[in-house]
């Protein structure tokens, strides 16, 4: 048995969202943490995920605003990239995000060990193959790395995934996306915006599967205005590289042809060199570790969050799976994570924010329901700001007198629906009422109007929707 | 007694968003109105306050977004005003809103009628002095107008107000804003950002004298270093008119030579010829009309809401007591309007947004508080978009162990913070305690994970806030 040189109440592997959430979170209640990191803290969502294709989508943005100055009366002139720029500026602000995060680690005694950690049984993270660790607890956080599909192998030039769009400094002329999820259609979004030719291929029958369906349709039809060509209900079948770019099969017998393609068709778990040893972990078929509600593995003492396990693969979920993971080790009273209420956020333009159950999920959960809905057109700060895209969706249960009783969903997509979510998802956990929300008033002009008059709507007392 | 031409379930006079809101509400609820209107419906809000004003402010927005956009990698000259263009821009945002309001009343079947209303008494409104309607339940919704003090006789030119400002089509080069309030900041941030030279000049101690001290020195940070200069505790003294602008005195001996006085030293109610006859409804002192908490007047069968009635004027709280007005009507279980809980957002930049006690007001009223306040710097969207000035502060009450409690206020300044208080703004109106919300999952990354972590904080575990 190898001597282990030191022992921690919490072994972390894995520095992402969960992994950090994790260690913070327990460093703040007084466990020492140890931090198991292959690259730098913070994970796919700080280097290679979230906040560099925000980045990107805030460029889109800005180049949008520089489009439509003119119509506020601010004189200047059209807008042209320089996505080596906005390349380093995202480059600067992860940075300086990674220097924070690392920072607020040490500042809490939290131990960062940087290399490959797997965990081999008997509380022990082995290192890079040499070094080992213990902890009284474990927490598996490894997250997730992009699915590829037969076919088209990565190959960092023409067949690319999500790292290596978010690593380029310059921009194709041209991109297919295969996948029309929340990624790939982000990535249609801004490169759209920013004068690339955009096709979008999907094997679903529709964008954006798992939004409500006037939401989905939201961004379609801007899609569609836009000039993003969107191909749903196709497979693809494979490609033929040509003197630039390859050309890409699809369909019976389509193809188009495209400078790169972004294979974009989810991610899978990082698990495959995770365990070994006596570890009891289990692992299902797909290589998802398997954990009850509190995030325990099979294994007593070991547990996982994140993109590793088989729940919504998003960073706040990881946050939140992490302070249950250590409220449970603690041993205080933890309330799991709610799954079907969590909050979604979409960043393309225009955005989707949603929680609780879409019409179509309500309606085969056995509800009665009542739906209301609001367009953005009405909203007054939505003309001001000039973008009128977008709906407010909000989906109750309905009462045996027809009246609207509990709010079961809200679905947004428009201008900053991603920070206007936050009183409808309260809403959907609270199992609120309409007549409840309703009572609430919404400041004026803002955008979150759109949301109190949708409820309003459902109490039968519209003051714009009927 | 003249003959009436028509009754009706309820006749409003003033078509502002108390009225209009009540006349809305009313119809829903399947009441017959009428709506008296001097001018156009959607009153000083939409014709000469918040809707203009913030039409103004965006395009601040967007000359700011210009500015900066090079950051982005987005190539473009630097911006120049034209700001004939902004105010036509207003205008058809304006007229756009006037003419859906209207088309929604007219399908409403409200009848609109163009004339001065006064109420006589006896369910009896005049219009212009001659044709009479008559309603089962008046509701007297006339608003306000701006104050004015001596020594500043408004010629409409040099020494203006609110409503002249907002009918400008070109920037002066020079201001002094006689009031720091909300629509004096409001001018205030829009001017610097367009490059007006701007001086404030503040009676109180402090701007923004209603905001939580943390909150209101987030702006005036934000405006010294913009170069906007601000003088609190001073009392104007006078001015005297030169060959271009005027110089404006104040303080001790101080003066400053400026194009144009804007004077923003609040607004009155418009009460002065809305009564007559036999009416019994009661003013006060200051010209408000006295109301209970179900906005019923003195006299039986008359309400008054909005600007009318001495309660906070904004546009939202207007909405709310229509809506309990109609509800009393009806005869209805009405909760009348949380005053001290009311939503408020001011737009400068960066824009305030507030519900519940302040830090002080708390203290003051007795509780034993416990704060925590999270800065901007270290959300990730706020690095993102570039806009990391501001701050979040939540006030909870101190239990006797220590711990929070419930939430009493939630404070906000920065980056679209106007569409992020509706999560703040329930927890502080349902008395949820900072352990209830810490619960709930913000999605990442959002601005609104700065709230979450501030509340989280409160509950010692703060993710990044010790």
């Amino acid at each position: 048995m190898i001597a282990t040189s030191k022992n921690f109440d919490v072994v972390v592997i894995g520095g992402g969202p969960g992994g950090y959430a994790a260690a913070l979170y327990g460093a703040s209640a007084g466990l020492s943490v140890c931090v198991v990191e292959k690259e730098k803290v913070g994970g796919t969502c700080l280097h290679r995920g979230c906040i560099p294709a925000k980045e990107f989508l805030e460029s889109a943005a800005v180049f949008r605003a520089v489009e439509s100055a003119k119509e506020f009366g601010v004189l200047t002139t059209p807008p042209s990239i320089d996505f080596s720029i906005t390349q380093n500026r995202k480059q600067r602000v992860v940075d300086q995000l990674w220097k924070g995060l690392s920072g607020l680690m040490k500042g809490r005694k939290i131990e960062i060990i940087e290399g490959f950690g797997a965990y081999i049984g008997d509380g022990k993270v082995e290192i890079d193959g040499g070094e080992i660790v213990t902890g009284d607890s474990i927490i598996l956080a490894a997250g997730s790395v992009p699915r590829t599909i037969p076919g088209f192998e990565i190959d960092g030039e023409v067949i690319i995934t999500s790292d290596e769009v978010l690593a380029m400094s310059e921009l194709p002329e041209s991109v297919a996306i295969i996948g029309g999820g929340a990624i790939g259609c982000e990535f249609a979004s801004m490169m759209s915006d920013l004068g690339v030719k955009v096709t979008i291929l999907e094997a679903m029958p529709t964008l954006l599967a798992g939004c409500d369906k006037d939401v989905a349709d939201v961004v379609v039809r801007s899609f569609r205005k836009r000039g993003i060509a969107m191909h749903t209900g196709v497979a693809v079948t494979g490609h033929a590289p040509g003197e630039k770019g390859t050309n890409l099969f699809f369909g019976d017998g389509s193809s188009v042809h495209v400078d790169k393609v972004i294979v974009s068709v989810g991610r899978r778990p990082f698990s495959e060199k995770l365990l070994g040893g006596n570890s009891s972990v289990n692992l299902d078929q797909r290589g998802f570790v398997q954990t009850d509600e509190y995030m325990r593995t099979s294994e007593e003492g070991v547990f996982a969050i994140g993109d590793l396990v088989a729940t919504a693969q998003l960073a706040h979920v990881g946050f939140a799976e992490a302070i249950v993971a250590i409220k449970t080790i603690l041993g205080e009273r933890t309330i799991p994570v709610d799954y079907v209420n969590v909050p979604w956020c979409i960043y393309t333009h225009p955005e989707v924010a949603f929680a609780g159950l879409t019409e179509e999920a309500a309606r085969n959960a056995g509800y009665d329901v009542i739906v209301k809905k609001d367009p953005f057109g009405g909203n007054s700060r939505a003309r001001i700001i000039g973008e009128t895209e977008g709906v407010v969706k909000v989906v109750a249960e309905k009462r045996a007198d027809g009246s609207a009783g509990r709010i079961l969903g809200v679905h947004m997509a428009g201008p900053w629906v991603t920070e206007q979510l936050g009183m409808g998802y309260l809403a959907v956990n609270w199992e609120a009422t309409a007549e409840e929300i309703a009572h609430f008033i919404q400041p004026h002009p803002t955008l979150s109007e759109t949301f109190g008059e949708t409820v309003i709507a459902l109490t039968g007392r519209g003051l714009h929707v009927g």
